[in-house]
């Protein structure tokens, strides 16, 4: 799979999400409700359907499985996934104490259920800035092992953390570390600002799979994969372009 | 009164504005028609309407109190109240040259026409810097003695003044000193970023009363309070935590 | 002209923009749909027909003229604006490689279709700081000699380039210069965050023309140029205030 767009959905209002789905759901792959959205969500119902109706697969972010792994009620987890009829399945490690090893035997267990979406990267920019590149590749190649079908890389919805720096750019080391270990088609990368969305683009080209985008980023993310934005026009363009009056 | 979030409106389309109240009006106790918005808002009627039947309370930004103080109209400001059914009445000084004593005698006032929520607190950040712990604390004493129902700790929308520092975090001596003086059931704290959320519900509990909440973050605030999102979630599960496999 | 208010549209979906314009379309002169939005726009006919029923003008911003025109394709612009009934063009050199002689030969040419928006300034940060103050003011003077109705001053949706500074404040000495030589009646300036919208209104007054401003801060932006706002309350108030208690 390649040129996967992930939307995030923070808690929209309904009508809201209807409207983005309808006016936009074309530049829509995936739709995560993020960490536990989907708890306190009256009408998920209606969005659900939405969804649907527009052929757009969704899931619950990883942070929803975390709080049902560390309560021990995987169970009530799978009945969720079950009544909702969501596509994927996200597991990650991003904030509670299980270590990769331990994240990849749910890989596998969950990959029983659903086409199974493995989140590397943590929450904490401490903890993130302690994995080497060598801990990332190494993550992602386990994690596809195990049988995920996509590996998410972790920058938070701030852009501030996992595979991105503090000061909101991409860690270039890590990006180099996981390019020379995975199929980038393999690979989901969070890019929740547009610096990110721009870097990536520009480093990996249109096609590559960007993740957390904003409802109200779609159409932007769109142009830039098209050129028709400054911050990428150039580039697209270049092979077209003629010389200027 | 405890667990109250206050939404601030900084004049949402009315659309918009309905679709948050029928979706997550159940998190919403009071909306702020932040600063002078009502005065350009051309359908106040109808959002009135939407809080009216979800029974949600309303009332106009302490700035408007203090547009109409400044200009010696305080009868217009009644008239305003009173007109469109607001709920209570915000008394401040964030901008105005009103001191705290002249404030307190607005609450005094105030109070036999609404429930008042006094502002503790300056827009102006270097203001509001030099306000010591034991001058907030002093403050808050004052306006409770004059009456006001709860007394609010701004932040501005930024959250980077008042109780907030340049750098968005909370004031400690701040914090410290007015819980040593006054309950926290009589404290609205204005958390506009979530930076500031989450320190204030790992600080005071899930119960603390947070205001200018955006209607975007609506859901992310209650997701914050029950613990299914990241920053709070070991926080609020680890009683319940079980043994990882 | 003064007064005006340029909003951005970055992609908003189809039924939130109808709001947006139903709700508040009283404060908006003109409607730029941002860079090449209008492309991947699927409903944008619906948009066109909100705006000309409100009577409000619209067209596509520069980065879509550069994008035709690196392309060689300025035919097709031209199709596009007549197809659309755009009522402005918008004529830049903010990120393909013209320089300023031939932006204004371009000027010159599309003012026989409709009345030109000519923007000053680069979207890259490092090559708008290269432009002196004399620079700007030269370049304003030559795109109204070319026939442009209004100059536009480029400061990016982030607001931290262009006019702007880093930091996200005005560059005075730009500021000073363009106004010792242009009338501020025919400058528009892009304003896209709250720092610079209360800067340019305290500076300049609140009959200032603003551009880049989201949907979600029309009313904010409508309140600071009438007073009801805190930054510029004190400013607009003063000659009616009185002493107070």
């Amino acid at each position: 799979m390649s040129r996967i767009t992930m939307m995030i959905d923070p808690g929209l209002p309904t009508a809201l999400f209807a409207d983005v789905i309808a006016s936009h759901g074309e530049y829509v792959d995936l739709v995560k409700f993020g960490w536990g959205t989907a708890l306190v969500t009256r009408d998920l119902d209606h969005k659900i359907a939405a969804l649907r109706e527009a052929g757009i697969g969704y899931y619950f972010g990883g942070t929803l499985f975390e709080w049902y792994v560390v309560q021990d009620r995987l169970g009530d987890y799978l009945d969720l996934v079950e009544r909702t009829g969501a596509t994927h399945i996200e597991v990650s490690n991003g904030t509670i104490p299980l270590d990769q090893e331990g994240k990849a035997g749910y890989v596998r267990r969950m990959s029983r259920y659903r086409p199974v979406l493995a989140e590397v990267g943590y929450k904490d920019a401490e903890r993130s800035a302690r994995l080497s590149p060598a801990d990332w590749a190494g993550a992602i190649h386990e994690d596809l092992d195990a049988g995920a079908e996509l590996v998410i890389t972790e920058t938070r919805e701030s852009g501030r953390s996992g595979m991105a720096r503090p000061d909101g750019h991409l860690r270039d080391d890590v990006l180099e570390a996981v390019l020379a270990h995975a199929d980038t088609k393999r690979l989901l990368f969070e890019a929740p600002t547009k610096d990110l969305q721009v870097e990536l683009i520009r480093a990996l080209g249109p096609e590559v799979n960007l993740g957390n985008i904003a409802a109200a980023d779609l159409v932007g993310v769109e142009t830039l994969r098209r050129g028709v934005r400054g911050d990428t026009l150039l580039q697209m363009t270049l092979p077209r372009t003629v010389s200027l009056v």
